[in-house]
């Protein structure tokens, strides 16, 4: 029997024993090997290719020292058990979202993105400068782990529909898919909406049984052939302006690190979030080209403006339940999340977005 | 003599001497000291301090295997010898930014920002992703020395102003300080364009020998006491979309370290360009809001559409210009930079752009 399999067999037969015998870091030689779970299939682009590569970074920065070792989606645990490894100590480390995390406080969602909710860099400045790191810790302090901003898919597309949207009366009754607090806000706006793994998307739209649904951005959708059943795309979304990774490490072992490792997971998780957003920077637009030049697929950049309106409405009742919230921790979470968001626009409206819309009215490259 | 005043004295009394007496790094029990000169004055907001963590966060990763000295502007060369001190062997490593040596190749503009070009996301993306380290690389191999992002300001303010700007006459002969390729762009539109280290810029305003100036944004024009000579403040500069600081080494001296040594140099500029972006996004707004409602400045997003139309004509005149450069190099990473905006934009302008304007449009956070 493998490791692989020996440690898929301990948690399917019962993670206590699991844990038990594997909670302490295999250490040889003054090394130590930490196992990190993730949420993502192997080799998915942009963030399961980006959580090997953040092990790899640990592992080759710290010549060895900390060696971290990847499991992806289902290979020890299933991909929505990755945090309760950590928790149970089957594993010293996991790679997801914190939105995944909802069940066990609603406060996470904040920390991945919203919707009408923060930029990927409106989400740095937060949490690095505004407060939002200590409350995550105070959040996950209650599990006994601690929580790295470790990557960012930037604003994600709207999402993919078999009939053009006219109107907030098309989107009544129309079977959507789409996750989270983003689907609260499509259910309150009159859409049906359901939530499925990302492999069982397409099937469903071929079916019929999904009008429309959303995933991620033009980089994973056109690997999931959804052009293939939806002609309409619309290429921004409202619900999920950013959308953040996070490690997740077990805080006392990782406290218990050298203080140079402890340092090199912080740094490497930091420079990770920058090399995925760009990894979707670069590779969304190239994508989306092929969808349009390839397969024909219709653009949209926005939804009509009843929709737009009807959304933000719904926003505000889904993200005013959760700031209103009787527990204390999450409300403070929301509180200090708006008076960043609040802040933070003023910089994203007033000096970000007044240049590249000048830069699309007066700047044309194509006669350079 | 203290070390400090030596290595002045030393540079002073001729940088071929101070060569030979340090050219080697220190190296005590296994551990290599490198010395850092940057542009910046000590705790300069931002950028200095960036400067100083960097070096820190080097020492802490590697536990002092690599211990990083920081020597800021003037301290060992003046702030634009930086890069000459790497050259020729008097420092180990620079803090500082490219286009500062245009003088040695005008491709480095563009690894810093240009007149309606990059923002900071979209330059991340072409250097990572599209192509734009291995020419960076090859600009600085002729130098002997390789440069890593080690920071970016976000998109910058357009400037201080006495005067309200109303259309392109307010600018003919209009005494502006603005350095770099954006200089250019305003003095084709027919200002007089200076350029002064940003400590004069204050008193040339009082003087009445500028009529206005622009430097960085909010959270150092603040600190410059602009405020006390202009009342006009434009949030958004077209001159500086991104502005991205560099460290580089001396690459001999980089290939030699240990690979982990290596790693963490690298891991760690790449986590400071995400914490510099960060603290200037969450810190430029807090000084705008103090300049706006303790001194009364006067904010303006826009430039007058004339002015926005001429600005671009002018930057197409003075890019094209660059690309088509006798140098085959500068002009190579002319046409990549060029190549990759041209792709990049779709993104910015179709998603990114298109969420935060449906945000200002539709959501209103003041009665949540």
């Amino acid at each position: 029997m493998d490791r692989r399999s020996f440690l898929r067999t301990s948690t399917v037969g019962g993670a206590a024993a699991a844990a038990s015998t594997l909670a302490a870091p295999a250490i040889a030689q003054g090394r130590i090997t930490w196992r990190m779970v993730t949420t993502w299939p192997r080799n998915f682009p942009g963030l399961g290719v980006g959580a090997q590569r953040l092990a790899d970074r640990i592992t080759a920065a710290s010549d060895g020292q900390l060696t971290v070792e990847v499991f992806s989606a289902g290979e020890m645990v299933p991909a929505l058990q990755s945090l309760d490894a950590v928790i149970d100590g089957t594993a010293e480390m996991s790679h997801g979202a914190a939105y995944y995390w909802q069940n066990k406080s609603t406060a996470l969602s904040f920390f991945t993105g919203v919707p009408f909710g923060m930029t990927s860099r409106e989400l740095t400045a937060w949490v690095r400068y505004l407060g939002g790191q200590e409350l995550w810790d105070e959040v996950y302090d209650q599990f006994g782990v601690q929580g790295f901003l470790s990557g960012d898919t930037g604003t994600q597309t709207g999402g993919w529909f078999k009939n053009e949207l006219t109107s907030l009366a098309d989107i009544q009754g129309m079977r959507f898919r789409t996750p989270g607090l983003g689907g609260q806000v499509w259910q309150r706006m009159g859409a049906s909406v359901t939530n499925m793994a990302g492999g069982e998307i397409f099937q469903a739209l071929q079916s019929g049984a999904l009008d429309a649904a959303e995933f991620v951005g033009p980089y994973n959708d056109l690997a999931l052939g959804f052009y293939q059943v939806c002609q309409h795309y619309y290429t921004s979304s409202f619900n999920e302006p950013g959308l953040a990774t996070e490690i997740v490490v077990d805080k006392a072992k990782y406290q218990a690190l050298p203080a140079n490792l402890q340092a090199i997971v912080k740094d490497v998780a930091q420079a990770e979030y920058d090399q995925v957003a760009s990894d979707f920077y670069a590779n969304d637009p190239r994508a989306l080209r092929t969808l349009v030049e390839d397969h024909g697929v219709i653009l949209h950049s926005e939804f009509p403006d009843d929709i737009m309106q009807a959304a933000a409405d719904a926003a505000k009742e889904v993200l005013g339940g959760v700031i209103n919230s009787d527990d204390d921790l999450t409300s403070r979470v929301g509180q200090s999340f708006l008076d960043a968001v609040r802040l933070l626009r003023t910089r994203t409206e007033g000096t970000d977005q007044v240049f590249t819309t000048a830069r699309s009215r007066f700047m044309d490259y194509s006669d350079l």
